[in-house]
């Protein structure tokens, strides 16, 4: 017999990008940075004294967030650490959701967090973002009707890059008459000029909760190491109560001090894949795809036929990320990545496109 | 205002045991392995390729559960990797129990328990203990009726140490109508003259679900990797919907099977502590105390005036569990530790007597 809540059995899980292995695969389709993390990792690790592992992490991790605090101008008091951004997703749909009401999505968005939503057997209200992939101007007054308690918004937006800026975050903070989660796993890669940050906001909006990771800033996708901001009130419930009590290992918090350490060594790869990222884009366009301006780590690139397109790449051992979904049937979502892998996707797109005419 | 959901805004956090540091302390209070891990868990940071950390981890930690598949005689079907214990346990009232229905405990026991049940809002049922820590025969007819969908018993029992028989255990999961969930944390300090071995025990009971973790035998609290094994009907459910996608790390996947490729270094620590438990379990009761047999890596002594004496040892440096609960209170938990650890707290429990006796 099946001993599984009814929701549980209903649900589907997350599906995650493929994760294929050897050396000739050109792996452009989970948004890992390309680049190794920094030398002090590996440092840390080599003075890791294994004997502390017999004994439980520092609980709450204050070391940790004793430095991400430093670093964001805010007090320890504003995060709470977590393990990866996922856990971070998923403490605030725990911690503010409650199962039968509602959770608040653009459409469209990650595909992790309709999941979150069955696995807490919450409801999902979804609304379309325009044609740039923007929130309408309505977005907080049809979710407030909905009964949104949280909503959830990736910013820079998966999987189009596009990066509202903080007055447009503020407004919709401002507005929700729940929790607003701005999901910044890429926002490391947003142009400097910009000038994008939005942790002074939560001194200003109680009601506003930012998902940072080390995932993909900081070349740490395997540590599991991420980090939720906001108002104490957001953040202590999560810290006290609703999180595992030692959800992030010693060693997670080691390394992830060793990388934060090294600020500079990160900024390189960022300022290196946002110098791919336009070249990526530019010679995407050249080839005929649209692909919308992204301040992320991918591109999201649309033309009719991608789904053969991306069949193709895949048989040549090059992977990107396709979405079978409504508004993205025809995209393809590709991870920046070094301007060598970027060569072999750029010319197994051209090669695609000779074959087909060839074919047609 | 207040966004936290009812039931989280009503709970308390878990309270964990103190985490002093200084190297005069004698932390006896959180079941702790006093030895250090394996030096495979060294070598194989040292080997560790830090350039991988770019990449997510292997999301089902294959390796890592064709290692404990192996070990335990079933599939990897039968297993999921957790981050620590305390996640199998959330994965399994996530999965298992509907926020209002019923989990059932007996009492006392692991009071992590009832904190994750306030945190999915569902109700528990307590069935006390008789007075030799072990359920009564009816505990699954009463269990039942109070509709608990699922059921953890900790095993070695904690804070007592006793340990329930197979044929116990398998009795109660063929007349629970739930989950019986069997917390084997400490499992591994069992003596093995006793056999005990429930593993096996998943082939005949689909709804049996053991609970595992090398905090305490592998000495790896620091690292958090637990497994939950079961039936492919319980086990599948949490691997493939429930769970975070990659809830444990690269580094914590290589950790662990690298401590769990040298089990002579761990099962030597497992001798020494069974050596200890009985030296300081004598020496408790040849001072007055009342000292159940245990089979775990602690010891529950009980004495009128135990509170005094929990302070005063804290005074000294040494720490001990204390818990003001009914039936407790008259008890301090002691963690087994090195020998001159357990020195240390004979000698200051024997002058804390004296000073009692020069005080009255």
């Amino acid at each position: 017999m099946s001993y599984e809540r009814g929701n549980v059995a209903r649900m589907a899980g997350y599906v995650y990008g493929e994760q294929p292995a050897g050396s000739d695969i050109v792996k452009l389709n989970t948004n890992e940075n390309p680049y190794p993390p920094s030398p002090t990792v590996a440092e840390a690790l080599a003075r890791f004294d294994v004997a502390t592992l017999r004994r439980y992490p520092p609980a709450t991790a204050d070391d940790l967030r004793g430095v991400l605090a430093g670093r964001l101008g805010i007090e320890p008091g504003n995060v709470v650490a977590t393990n990866g951004g996922d856990e971070g997703l998923r403490l605030a749909i725990t911690t503010f959701v409650d199962p039968h009401a509602t959770l608040g999505l653009a459409e469209p968005s990650y595909s992790l967090y309709p999941v979150l939503a069955a696995v807490q057997d919450c409801t999902v209200t979804k609304v379309p973002l325009d044609a740039e992939w923007r929130p309408p101007g309505d977005l907080a007054r049809r979710l407030n009707a909905a009964g949104a308690r949280l909503t959830c918004l990736v910013n820079p937006h998966a999987p189009s890059g596009v990066l509202l800026d903080g007055e447009t975050i503020a407004r919709i903070a401002n507005e929700l008459d729940g929790v607003l989660l701005v999901d910044e796993a890429y926002v490391d890669f947003a142009d400097p000029e910009r000038e994008h940050d939005l942790a002074p906001l939560i001194r200003r909006h109680d009601n506003l909760l930012l998902l940072r990771t080390l995932s993909k800033g900081y070349s740490l996708a395997g540590l599991r190491v991420g980090f939720l901001i906001g108002d104490v009130g957001l953040i202590q419930p999560i810290r006290v109560k609703t999180r595992d009590s030692f959800n992030v290992g010693t060693l997670a918090q080691s390394v992830a001090i060793a990388a934060l350490s090294d600020p500079d060594h990160a900024k390189r790869s960022w300022r290196a894949i946002r110098d791919e990222r336009a070249r990526l884009a530019d010679a995407l366009r050249a080839l005929g795809w649209f692909v919308p301006e992204s301040q992320a780590n991918f591109v999201l690139a649309r033309k009719p036929g991608a789904a053969d397109v991306y069949r193709s790449l895949r048989e040549r051992g090059i992977f990107v990320r396709y979405f079978d979904r409504p508004r993205l049937a025809d995209c393809l979502r590709i991870t920046v990545g070094r301007d060598d892998e970027n060569d072999k996707l750029l010319d197994a797109i051209v090669a695609i496109a000779a074959d087909q005419r060839c074919d047609g």
